[in-house]
């Protein structure tokens, strides 16, 4: 009997966002295993997802942490997502359920999706969704993400600037991710592009350290990665009627 | 004291995928309102958020259900989100915190928004970020919304075509949503576009009635409004690599 994979979304940050679901998975099963960046000085390891999660683990469960470089689309990152895949099917060839944990939701530019393409036809893979950081980010700032019939763009701020100079150029509404040390490139293409009114800087949504402020008066020098520039430009749903916008 | 709106994403379907904080906020408040588009022939709410959130309510909240006619861009409908905020305005007035339920997430195409505007400057508002429809319907094809650099479009299907086609002329993945009676017409945009190769229809995603289809394959009549279409294309996941894809 082989083990299923469970990919589990634990959400933005605050682990009150994390699913029942996701909730109810991680107290049940043997093995739960994470990707963690490195440790920190006192040894601990650098795993947000496990941060986020660590108060609804299975207490007996085994804890297999995988320490992936970043840049994942690396070769040494691949290599460990190849490693990570061969010691997870292990577990699962031997009946044993395992969850990954995964920031926000496992498909929504998650790394879970490198582990999900290793592990597909080998064993079952159940994908538990959860908050993105893009809805948080919108519930942060209390702005729409997108209403009625407006098009929403996600863009990733690592593309070149042709490409997303081409998107923005088309863009009412969008949400750039991963903007992090790309983020005076990305405020010069937004001002280049007519894309800075009201646009939003989401840093850390949903937890203890999350900033809010308008593009327009960015002045601190800290570019954390997990940062979000949104903007909403509908026109039809009386957003703001209350507050004089 | 003003009381707080907190408008609550309820998740798409499952009520295990409500959060842990929709549940504790709904065990709390005094008085929970709902949209709802009618009654059916028992005599019972037609309202999608409800039927998610019915088992984690404070069974001694005021319900307050408010019928919203379809078409939420209609004078109707904004003639009854302007009767709803006024309602809303008296308990929040009263000092009385009130949950609005919302399918998915609160801001993502969410009808709250509609209620938000009018409640803005007005009395604190709090939002509930949710599990959308997107990621829930990613989940159930067990494929990528977006991985590493990928352009991610969100195409609401009742758009006019050349909206759509330019859009979708330069999309890699996508999702349409509000797919609904637009189904037709939406598939012949994407035979047009070159985009049919991939694509996954998902309808009810995470609830009993859940159904997905090669967007090939699709014969059937029925067209619920909750049905999305997916599309990925990236190249550089290794997705499918363990299903021969």
């Amino acid at each position: 009997m082989t083990g299923t994979l469970f990919l589990i979304g634990v959400g933005p940050g605050d682990p009150e966002l994390m699913t029942l679901k996701a909730v109810r998975v991680l107290r049940e099963v043997p093995v739960i295993a994470y990707p963690r960046t490195g440790e920190d000085s006192t040894g601990n390891d650098n795993a947000l997802a496990l941060s986020i999660a660590r108060a609804y683990l299975n207490p007996l469960a085994e804890l297999l942490p995988f320490t992936i470089p970043m840049q994942p689309g690396r070769e040494a990152a691949q290599r460990a997502y190849d490693d990570a895949a061969s010691e997870v099917l292990v577990h699962l060839g031997a009946g044993r359920d395992v969850a990954w944990l995964c920031e926000g939701d496992p498909l929504f530019y998650g790394t879970a999706i490198y582990l999900m393409a290793r592990i597909a036809g080998q064993a079952p893979v159940v994908v538990v969704p959860g908050v993105t950081s893009l809805t948080a980010a919108a519930a942060a700032v209390a702005r729409p993400l997108g209403a009625r019939n407006d098009v929403l763009k996600v863009l990733p701020a690592p593309l070149p600037d042709e490409a997303l100079r081409a998107e923005l150029a088309s863009a009412s509404s969008f949400a750039v991710i991963k903007v992090g040390r790309h983020f005076d490139r990305i405020r010069r293409l937004l001002e280049e592009t007519g894309c800075t009114e009201g646009a939003m800087v989401v840093e850390h949504a949903t937890t203890g350290r999350q900033r809010i402020t308008p593009l327009a008066d960015f002045a601190h020098d800290e570019r954390p990665y997990f940062s979000t520039i949104l903007r909403y430009r509908g026109i039809e749903t009386g957003v703001g009627r209350g507050r004089g916008e």
